[in-house]
């Protein structure tokens, strides 16, 4: 490492949201935070405080799960007034018809393969959800200012890559070619999205990748590179990951 | 009217600071809200979507109360996910040596008359704050990127206004001319230097204006020389406005 100019990206799964609560598809639906996702935000601030890893810049997606969690964990660390930037390209992925659908009743309906592909498939989106469902996002304020199809209406975690790198490398590289410890408060998906490019994840692989909620995931990046010192990164709390991600794998048992 | 393209800014001055309630002058003392200046933001962002009055951009100072007045305030109305600028230049006064001082004692150590300049002048400032004191903002990572000499020891209102003019000029400005609402969180010198400008107030009549906590203050502006349409603006309460007003006049006697 000898000479080796490292930038630090801290990423920042949201805390539990209501519907995470009730067990309902959410992805680009505005729920917010239930008061236990509110405490695991503010447990990951206080673990960055006492890790001294303080942000000097945050990026967050356009949901308030997102935009929440970031405030409660910055007022933690006493970091509230550095400069935000959002983007709607680390929201969610987009769950199409899917949307405020209880992932029990699906799985039923439709049965634990098909339940699994529209889960998990790296490159199969759910089907489309209708412009005029209620849980549609065609017609929302924070979408108004973007071109119609830009607005997503159902999407695959390929299709999230394809959307947040373009994010990664305009606005979140050139923050850590700045020198700025860089937080991402965002999406078990578009995190996801951003560990496979950053881990060079297979499409295979990243099935199996899970990221907890309210767990500051640190990367030391190689700035001449922008690719990790340390591969998959260091959890702030790595036996309260792993516990989670255990916990996830085991969710649909 | 014909013709005329306006423009919306809102101006909010934060909630009630633990420091008000407890009568100490704050200044750039990073004091947060008391439980009351919470409900005070709130209630501002429930004013601003009854009056359908919904903020496209958000500019704040760094200090916590002015930015989590916003955060309150926005998560009231659904407007979390707006941009987010915030600047140094809109910053509450800074009090010099009085900062973290007893309003009372000040007022009784140094008499009436010095109490009311240090206070309310327009142009002479209280002595200036030691860079050891305990309350000085030398050395604070918030201001850590910030040359030395802007960092103030003290200001009074005229200094305040030739700090914030340029961020309006330069930020607040462009967001207006490019046909966005407003908002600005920021304090009560730093929003009576902006109300200053905009309303072309003397310095003699400045002295007499407060701005009350907590209500925002509506103006339209005629985007070709960025003067009030109506002189003054309008508050989306105006009674709550004019008995808020009326209370901290009678504050000092």
């Amino acid at each position: 490492m000898a000479g080796m100019s490292v930038g630090t990206l801290v990423l920042l799964r949201h805390g539990e949201s209501v519907w995470n609560a009730e067990n309902l598809f959410t992805g680009w639906v505005d729920v917010d935070l239930s008061e236990r996702g509110e405490a695991e935000a503010r447990r990951g601030g206080h673990l960055l405080s006492e890790s001294g890893l303080l942000p000097d810049v945050l990026h967050t997606s356009l949901q308030r799960r997102a935009i929440r969690t970031a405030q409660l964990a910055l007022d933690a660390c006493d970091r509230l007034w550095i400069p935000v930037h959002r983007s709607w390209r680390i929201n969610e992925r987009h769950y199409g018809s899917l949307q405020g659908k209880n992932k029990k009743q699906i799985r039923e309906e439709f049965g634990d393969e098909q339940f699994m592909i529209w889960r998990r498939s790296y490159d199969t989106p759910p089907p489309p959800i209708a412009d005029d469902d209620k849980w549609s996002q065609v017609g929302e304020a924070r979408y108004a200012a973007l071109p119609p199809e830009l607005v997503p209406r159902t999407e695959c975690l390929k299709d999230v890559v394809g959307r947040a790198l373009p994010y990664w490398y305009d606005a979140i590289v050139p923050d850590l070619q700045a020198g700025r410890t860089v937080l991402v408060s965002a999406h078990g998906n578009s995190l996801r999205a951003l560990v496979k490019h950053l881990d060079q994840i297979s499409e295979e692989e990243i099935v199996g990748l899970n990221i907890p909620t309210g767990i500051p995931l640190r990367y030391d990046l190689d700035l001449a590179t922008m690719r990790p010192v340390t591969p998959g990164g260091e959890y702030l709390d790595p036996e309260a990951a792993a516990a989670s991600i255990a916990a996830v794998a085991n969710q649909g048992r």
